[in-house]
């Protein structure tokens, strides 16, 4: 990777397993939401999100790319990169599992994001939002799918 | 079982199951839920609750024994019975899964709720609520571990 | 829809729901699984996958395009298609809620699928599988977003 | 607390959440099951446990009282004991939310298991475990609800 991207890093949980012995496709998305989250906190945005503001980045698409299964208690790594399209939001995410000193990628996700308020009407993004997706680097070509 | 209890059906789904190819217990829970909110429409009381009410039962304790696993796709079979006790609601259900002709017993469980209002407040039962309940029969040995 | 569809049905549950009061992202995977799995079941495939053969669909890609959103209680109904691509086996999905007489679309989902074993290697599809594909009616533009 | 016991920590994600705006009671069992998983890394038990030995401690039965809320994004706390009980392993957990500088008791749990092979038999605690636990203190009347 060119540019040092936002890190987020959790285990794999029993729960998140299925019975083919793999963590269940539907959880790579809460995963990438917990990277969200962390990431708003790392960089001081959390104060523009419910519940410390009333708006909440509502989801317009996502899609995910698995190349690789991983399991119970596999270290899960996702880097994030996000910048802003019009008045929308776009994150993506490389998806790695720690195997010894490998990080080996598993999957690659994106979202789409828009702010709405707590009756879910669209909303202008925060100037401080604005402010800070300028000093995001993002970087076209970063994913290999989309 | 003496006395005929409300019955609630689902399948297995996939991601209900976990890495030992049986269904996680946490996801019981879910599935009771989906039996009293089922009963609830059922009985005609669904217009005391959440979204046609500002009420929810909210859930003041659970349990849950573990009689047998059971796996993906089988067919779930949820018995539950209510009843009032002072200002809380008292369910349990008796839970099975469907192997050819028989019903066997994979789990018991129960759940106390109070009502409460969109601000988390206990609220006193409405007296739909109340009335309806004086008709459910409860057998008070109905389940062999509680 | 210029061709019928199989429909798969279910209702928002509780637990579905997060704290904006409509349904967590993350869950119309899991819907749109059991469709695939209603769909298998009522076509006569289920013999052809895991736990009665030791095959599943692994998911490769997905993507999901949310229109509107979907609360609590809401009857949720699935059309979908499926057709071969290669030996990969793609789904795609129209997502309605029931609002008074009238289905509103809220999603458009599709999923890419490859058999593989229970050591999760890729699989050719089954003869039967593959013999029941040929008789699935596929329309290129039914969704308006993919 | 007299004794000092082993502490999990956790942020409530967004997708825990329901639509009352409170993390959903059924997510407490997976973040209780979080908490056994880190202690067994804590104390060098993971080696006797899935996927490093065909064994899991398969749940028997399990309680959870709830005395109040949390929400979107709280600092969860899970101070967890364990002891023996015959050939099962019985867990309690007091489950704390911090506000400010205070922890506010949320939630108490207890779990009951029987570690079982990979085809879910009953199989006997590993010697490594049966040491394990002769060293960690137990406080009868830790919990105030058990």
């Amino acid at each position: 990777m060119s540019e040092p991207k936002f890190l987020y890093q959790r285990r794999a949980a029993f729960s998140d397993t299925d019975a083919m012995g793999v963590v269940h496709h539907a959880n790579y998305l809460r995963f990438c939401e917990e990277a969200r989250v962390a990431w708003m906190r790392e960089v001081g945005l959390s104060n523009t999100h419910y519940p410390h503001s009333d708006k909440v980045l509502a989801v317009l698409h996502y899609q995910v790319w698995h190349l690789k299964p991983c399991t119970f208690d596999d270290l899960i790594k996702i880097y994030l990169q996000v910048h802003r399209m019009g008045l929308k939001i776009h994150f993506q995410y490389a998806i790695f599992k720690q195997v010894g000193s490998d990080e080996v990628r598993i999957a690659e996700a994106e979202t789409l994001h828009i702010p709405v308020d707590k009756d879910l009407k669209p909303a202008r993004p925060s100037q401080q939002l604005l402010t800070h997706l300028e000093k995001e680097t993002w970087t076209e070509t970063w994913l290999s799918n989309s």
